[in-house]
Parts: structure tokens; sequence; C-alpha cells
């Protein structure tokens, strides 16, 4: 008896999955949703255990351990920042969390909690909606955010605009605008995988099984540094901003917030191997200016940056330093030390992006 | 020289205003919004004061004066909430803030912060974007709160998503699901008036000036409850919504949350006059379930909503009492003591709203 129940219950829910959402509703909708991060729920987790109101009332309520509040919000727009071809519901939903919290990373914050703001066609099945929920909170559980709530809406593309709460342990934070001349500017991990896995989806290239993974897990799938950023932060780096826009706009970023120039070495900057074996043509421009990356970027004396590398297990990479100059300014010089010419400054919305 | 600079500086403005955002770009759109922003700050203010990080980095920061803290997200969304046919985009901005505000004053919450995530089409004028910024500005400084941050993408049509964050002063807050059996319902200000507005804008009907500018601003510019829902909370009361789906439709979420049925008296219902005199055959309609009035509606014992009367300056009204029964359900009688037959029950999104 218990089992047909049982069976009843998972026939009912896979109707439920093939249905439209404008068949479903609203309010089915959040219904099923709020199911799906309930099943998440583990008290174990500190930001669980101090959630008092969640999903399904008109704000999302919680108590905090520190005084020092940290916000940040992104939105992944279809046809802009996704192409429905070549990604799949489920990374979408990790890809959304994951690009606000490589922005938590990048002020040395823990994450806590997500608020999720859908705008969705209703013609979209809700099995689509579900896989976007699963891929959110697969990625909110590995980084021990707990999805509070958030807002449903139809349009005829979708757009998923995330912000994520979270706190500072004490009163610093990573910021752009601390970079001193005489700084080292460094780099966590590699560039270029994220680029070069967008490429490879879009023209179809193929390539050995392991290569094609981790370049699709790269763009799709992007990993937050987000104990890297809290490690830099306690070791004493002030600087730092997330590869989002690529290496070149994002330095140009702390440049101009600093109202410093910078100096970096174009050999020095860590290529992946996999980017550089099999993109030999566009390897640098993948590099230099490709984006989403979700690395940080930092800059430090070359002492907090030693120490830094000593207590963080990625590599980390000096690729040039901090220098007195036109605000925002950053300058490429290759290996006999001469100023390469650079076209492209990286991805800005807007602006045509070739 | 001076003067001149300053006249060469307004015509550089003028210039930027006239451009469309694909030209100034999404970093030059950032620096002007910002620009904006920090125009309004003001150090009386305590969010002003509390905040160590805005617009311009990877996440905003700032110190908070409580434990329990507030979020919650809401979403405008071109042709679905909004037709630029009927709204400017300052009015835009204003209601964009204000629906969150809302919602943080359903939970008798305190404003401090809001985040913008905004995604737009590139062909726009700069002027419009400054135009959605000068309303939420308006707004936001008449409630305490500073925008503190956001985010800006291209799209093909224009989806507002704000995020507000805030505080409670102890650990209560008014949810949905405090309802009990035996609580009169209340309600505060009068219904209608915003729906009415709707069908005036869109159907071009003309009334005097005084109804027509009434009308207006309930539907484009709604003034959300915000003190009403911390002195609400104060005197006592546990269980609020604030009117976004309709009277109908919120007092059934309440119902939901709370597991009881809900009886109203039609005729106890705050009709607004303009609405009454103007919206006869549909009158009805427009104030059970019209929406967007962003009045708050409540469920406590007589006493407290006594109380609670004397302490809040705008009317409160008493239109039904909880009872046991169906959760969800809700029960319209008309003065003879009948039911009342029932079509819809409020907007819902993806449901074909009549």
């Amino acid at each position: 008896m218990v089992l047909k129940e049982a069976r009843l219950k998972q026939r009912a829910y896979a109707i439920i999955l093939a249905m439209k959402i404008s068949e479903i509703g609203e309010f089915g909708l959040i219904e099923l949703l709020s199911d799906i991060v309930d099943k998440t729920k583990n008290l174990q987790n500190a930001s669980w255990q101090q959630l008092l109101i969640g999903i399904g009332d008109d704000a999302a309520v919680w108590q905090s351990d520190s005084a020092i509040q940290l916000a940040t919000t992104d939105s992944l727009v279809q046809d802009t920042h996704f192409d429905l071809n070549i990604t799949s519901w489920e990374e979408l939903g990790w890809k959304a969390i994951a690009v606000n919290l490589s922005d938590i990373a990048a002020m040395g914050g823990i994450p806590k909690y997500a608020l999720v703001s859908l705008a969705l066609p209703g013609e979209l099945e809700t099995n689509c909606v579900s896989s976007l929920y699963q891929g959110m909170t697969s990625i909110a559980n590995q980084f021990g955010v707990v999805i509070a709530g958030g807002n449903i809406a139809s349009a005829s593309k979708a757009t998923i605009s995330i912000t994520v709460l979270g706190s500072l342990e004490n009163k610093f934070a990573l910021i752009r605008s601390a970079a001193i001349p005489g700084n080292q500017i460094a780099i966590t991990g590699y560039l270029g995988l994220s680029a070069a896995g967008l490429k490879m989806l879009k023209q179809k290239h193929s390539f050995d099984t392991e290569t094609s993974r981790l370049l699709k897990q790269a763009h799709l799938k992007p990993i937050p540094r987000v104990k890297e950023g809290q490690i830099l932060l306690n070791q004493g780096v002030r600087a730092a901003i997330d590869i989002s826009d690529g290496l070149i706009a994002d330095l140009a970023h702390i440049c101009k917030a600093s109202k410093v120039s910078a100096r970096i070495d174009k050999n020095l900057v860590p290529i992946h191997p996999a980017v550089e074996a099999n993109f030999k043509t566009d390897c640098q421009q993948l590099t230099l200016t490709g984006g989403e990356d979700y690395e940080l970027l930092f800059a430090a004396d070359s002492q907090i940056i030693a120490q830094a590398r000593q207590a963080i297990s990625c590599p980390i990479t000096v690729i040039g330093e901090i220098i007195e100059g036109i605000p925002g300014h950053v300058i490429l010089v290759n290996a006999a030390g001469g100023n390469t010419p650079f076209q492209q400054t990286g991805w800005e919305h807007f602006k045509s992006n070739t």
C-alpha cells in the first residue's frame, strides 16, 4: 500500500515535470522549487541553522553572526550570456550562482544566502526550471549557501538574476581600490579555459574526452575561488577582483579604482596547457581577454604574496606589477621588454564584443 | 572661467544623456548612475553612515546594527509588468523600488540597502536610464534606503530586478503563517485605486484632474506602508502580507500558510471613493482582485487591531475573520450573510489573467 502510494506520488511528480509552467502556474512552480530546496536542508550548515524564514513569505529572514554584511547581484540573460543550444538548465543554474559567489570571493567574504529572481517564458517545461534549481542547489550546497527566497515572473526570454548575501569576519574586505605602486600583481589558477570552452561549444570543435570535459566545465560550471578569497584577505591582501570581463579589462578596473597603472608580462600569464596545446592561433587572445575565468586577480607586496602562496593549494602566479601612471592604464610587455599593442580589452555589455 | 567650465560640463552631460547606451557602454553607464546615487548622499541617514563600500566594487559592504537581517527580491519585466506607452522611466524606477519596500513592510522590517540588476536594450537612450535612477533614488531617499550596488546587462527587452536588504529590530517578523481562527482580518487604507488607475491609463478614460492624478499615482508611484508595517509588528500583530496579487489572492496566501480559512464581508472592504464613483460596473472586481494596492492585509485579535488603529494615522478597516477550514480557502459573504460566487482570485504569473 505504501509502495503503491509512493509510485502514485512519483507518477504525479513525473506529470508535473512534463507540464508547461503556464499550466502549473506561478504558485505551483514556487511550491515545486521550494520542495527542491527543502530537500537540501542540512542543519550542520550554519546558514540553515540561522535561517529564520525561507522561501514562501514576503522576505527571507536570518540571524547574522557578523556585523559586517555584504551583497552582490548578477544576471544571466538568454542570448546575451547563454545559449540554450550549448548549455543545459542544470549548468545554467550552477553558473548563475557561481558568478555571484565569485563576486563574494573577490571581496574575501563568506557567502550565506541567495535570492533568485526568474523571468521565464510560460511555454517552458517545468522540468527545465526543476533542472535549473538542481544546478543552483548543487553549487549552493558545496559552498554552504542556502537559497532563501526569490521571485518568478513571465517574460519572452529567460533572465536569471541572483543576489548573494554574506558576511565578512572583520572590517576588512578585498577591494578594487587598494592597489599601490610597487605591489606585485598575481593570479590564482590558469586563464583561458572558459573562453576556449565557449569557442569549442560554439564551433563544435572536437578534442579528446578529457580536454572536452575540462573546457566545457570551465565555461559552463566554473568553480568560484571562495575559500581562496578568504585566505588572501586573512594573509593581508587588500586589492582584488575576480576575472569575469577578462584579465586586461579586470586589471584595468583595479587600476582605475586605485588610480594607478599596471605593467604585466604576457609570457608570465598562466595559460592552461589544454588551451596552449589546442588553440595555437588565438591562445593569447583567449587568455588575456576571454573572460569568465572566475580566478582571482590581486595586488599586494611580494612578501604577502609569498605567504599567500604557502596558504593556498592552487597555483599563484605573479604576472607583473602596479606602477604609477595614468589611472586604469594596463601596459603589456613581451619577453624583450617592448610594449605589445593591444586591440580589445575585454567583455563589455552594449559595446560590440568581437 | 569657472562659469565656462561649469557650462562645458553641463553641455557634456547633455550630450551623454542624448547618447544610446550602446554608445556610452556598460562602464560609462555605471559611472553616470553612480554619480546620480552619490548626489543623494546624506550622512544624516543611518544607511549612508553604515555603508562601507557602495557602487563600483564586486559587492556592497555595510555595517549592520541588528543581528536579524531580511532580504526580498522582485522584478518588473517589460510588457509583463509595465508598458512604456503608459509609464515613464522615472515612474518605473519609483515602482521597482516601491514593490520591494512593500515586501519589507509586510514583514515589519526596516529597509536599508537596494541592489539593482538591469537588463536593457542597447538602443535605449542614456537619458531613460538616468530617469529610471532618478525615480529609484527619489523613493529610496524618502525611505532612508541607499542604492549600494547592482549590475547592468544587455537584453532585447527591459527587466528591472531589485533586491532590498534590511533588518528587524528584534526576533519577530510579520509572517504569512501566523493567522489563527478567531483573528480579525484588517487592512490599511483603501483598495482598488491601482487597478482602476491601470484601467484608466490603458483605456484612456478621462476624469477630473484630481481623480486622474490620484489613480495614476496609485498605479505608477505607489507608496509602500513601511512605517505602518513596523508599527503593526510593535503593536503585537504577527500575520501580514502586502496586497500585490489582489485582496482575495493575498488573503488566500495567508490562509494557506496558516492552514486556516477566512470569511470576509464584501461590503466591509474599503473601496476608495474615487473608484466607487467612477468605476460602477467593475468596482468590486477592481477592489477584490485588482492587486498592486500595496496596502497591508493582516490578522490579529480584536484588541491588538484596536491598539494598532490608535497608533497608525491611515485608516484601518476590519473586513472579516479567520476561521477553521480548508487551508487557503477564502469565503466572501454579502450583507445578507450568503456566500458570493467568485471567479478569479487575483494576479498569477503564467496563468491567463483576464
